[in-house]
């Protein structure tokens, strides 16, 4: 297959192009770096990105950022941070992609835990990845030309934890390449409309 | 209790009224009706009917908009109809709401059933209603002063079929007497991060 991989820099991105590349060709892109350059939370740039990739078979991002802190000084515009780069900057991956990608391509979006399990400092989070579950399960339904979606919704990454490790005490981490594994069955497996949670 | 009620003129929010009205003062507030006038999604506009309506025990919110619409027409302007009125109108009432409502005070979102059961055309208020679920999950374990917060995701309400119910086709619908049951629980018992989803 060839795989779209958005935010290919980051630990679950390198993770998962060690578990897709032995068996597909990997494109990368990302806002820094990667074969080509994007900025998810810009539509027109995304759909620049899929004119320049040309015909895919699925598109994989581990890219996504918000903010983390403490709800009294939540704001709007905090918030906003979350909704237009993870949350909407994915789901302009799916709306502007569903009308490129190959018959039967598919895409993979990056969630998390804290939909579902709360950590304090964690609410645009929560409220952001629980929207991209959302979202993915009611996409999944509608895609045409047997399209699929899933999200990935792992714990904190092992990696992760000398930066997020004081934000999830108790949390038992996952190695990224276990993340990886659940990537690789978005991909290569035939599911959609599913949330694969990698505890 | 003194209650602030927005979308009180809503299908839902009449039938909010009727349940709380008996124990409880009602302030109504509304785009375009009720006691007080209010944008949701205007942050200073919310904090404004806070500073009008001065002490209060509980926030009730049956208000929101979002565009339905096939997923092969939607653009991240028609996302952006529900994140900025139902998502962040309703976000905008807690993140304001937080530094005013009185002690051990509650609010209570209105989310829906297709954050886990999705319709076509219904991919944005998937992912709003499944982000608004999150949020209060999130938000619930940060709230000061014995603060509350809950969430009821009703399925589709009887006496909106004849506008709603060819696109649920095969849901039971429910009572808004019976949603509204789920508010009185929020509001007059003692839980906190709940998501009751009346079916």
């Amino acid at each position: 297959m060839k795989i779209l991989l958005i935010g290919a820099n980051g630990t679950l991105g390198q993770a998962i192009q060690r578990e897709l590349a032995p068996r597909h060709d990997i494109i990368t892109a990302g806002r820094n770096s990667g074969d080509i350059r994007v900025d998810l939370k810009d539509f027109a740039s995304v759909q620049a990105m899929y004119a320049q990739v040309g015909a895919i078979d699925a598109v994989v991002s581990a890219a996504g950022n918000l903010h983390f802190g403490a709800l009294a000084d939540m704001t709007p515009e905090l918030m906003g941070v979350g909704i237009a780069d993870k949350l909407m900057g994915q789901v302009n991956l799916v709306l502007a992609g569903q009308h490129v990608l190959n018959d039967g391509g598919s895409f993979t979006l990056i969630s998390g835990v804290l939909s579902h399990d709360p950590i304090v400092y964690g609410s645009s989070a929560s409220m952001v990845n629980a929207g991209l579950d959302g979202f993915v399960i009611g996409a999944a339904i509608e895609l045409p030309r047997r399209l699929r979606i899933n999200a990935v919704s792992p714990t904190v990454v092992t990696e992760s934890l000398p930066s997020y490790g004081p934000f999830f005490r108790g949390f038992e981490s996952v190695a990224a390449a276990k993340v990886a594994l659940a990537f690789s069955k978005s991909v290569e497996g035939a599911q959609t409309g599913q949330v694969y949670r990698v505890l």
